[in-house]
């Protein structure tokens, strides 16, 4: 298969999260480039940030490994555990079930992007570290909860998880 | 877990390919970034090759998708399809089982290097198409073949599979 055809991969926007976190993920798209090849053991997307853009909800994974490299811009790595600003070539991992949340963060005035790798499980759980929701994610569909397992019926916040944002 | 510190994954050299071919891969080395952040489910290593390096025989892989991002440098994706040159942000993958063989080649006077991703199947089979050897890889090791599965017992090339090199 030789290089591909990047603006080929249709630029996805939109969230599999209940409002008001869908909402708050305006100003973030991706392209599927692992998809567009035709490979299955993992995906491979450029996650494209706007200024003042988050890529996602603070979150770990249960059962999956995520790469992820900085390709264009600055950004900020917020996780639990603190925060770390990340340029060009700078790269991150998160082991699969370990539980620290972490996000990438746009807080520059000019876009930002980076590729980021995650396994493709076939069921996965992704938990939330500063407000009060999982997911439960398979066959392309998002069940959501509390994080004691009790069906999500709207938002609630958790107390600080460290990180200031 | 935070960013990666790139320069703590140590330089690897050498190869896992028997000789005359193992020391083709003089120019070549790469830092597993993956492994040192305690992913398990795949690798995600930065090949570096300096001038006049490849970065392996020309080779497809039975059971393991495979995708890389240039990162600095111009390289060579030769592939037995044809040649297409790769500047950093170009993107390439190859679909496990899918037998077309492809490396990269650093023809200018400048170092180069790029980020590879590739799934860590419990057993590999590689396949090269410009010389008669199959390497069937697990636990760490390789054990050599012709493509007609008789132990390998010295080099062979094949006939030319297409992509000037």
């Amino acid at each position: 298969m030789p290089k591909i055809d990047i603006d080929a991969a249709p630029l996805r926007r939109g969230s599999i999260y209940p409002e008001p976190y869908a909402s708050q993920m305006a100003g973030r798209s991706s392209r599927r480039l692992g998809d567009l090849a035709g490979l299955t053991q993992f995906g491979a997307n450029i996650v494209y940030l706007e200024p003042g853009a988050v890529a996602s909800l603070r979150h770990w994974h249960l059962n999956e490994d995520e790469f992820a490299i900085v390709l264009t811009g600055t950004l900020i790595l917020a996780e639990d555990s603190g925060e770390t600003p990340m340029r060009p070539g700078d790269c991150a991992a998160w082991k699969a079930g370990v539980p620290v949340g972490h996000r990438f963060v746009n807080r520059t005035d000019a876009p930002a992007s980076f590729l980021v790798v995650g396994s493709k499980a076939p069921a996965e759980v992704a938990t939330y570290t500063e407000v009060d929701l999982k997911l439960f994610i398979a066959g392309g569909k998002a069940r959501a909860t509390y994080h004691d397992g009790s069906d999500w019926a709207g938002p609630r916040n958790l107390a600080p998880q460290g990180g200031k944002e």
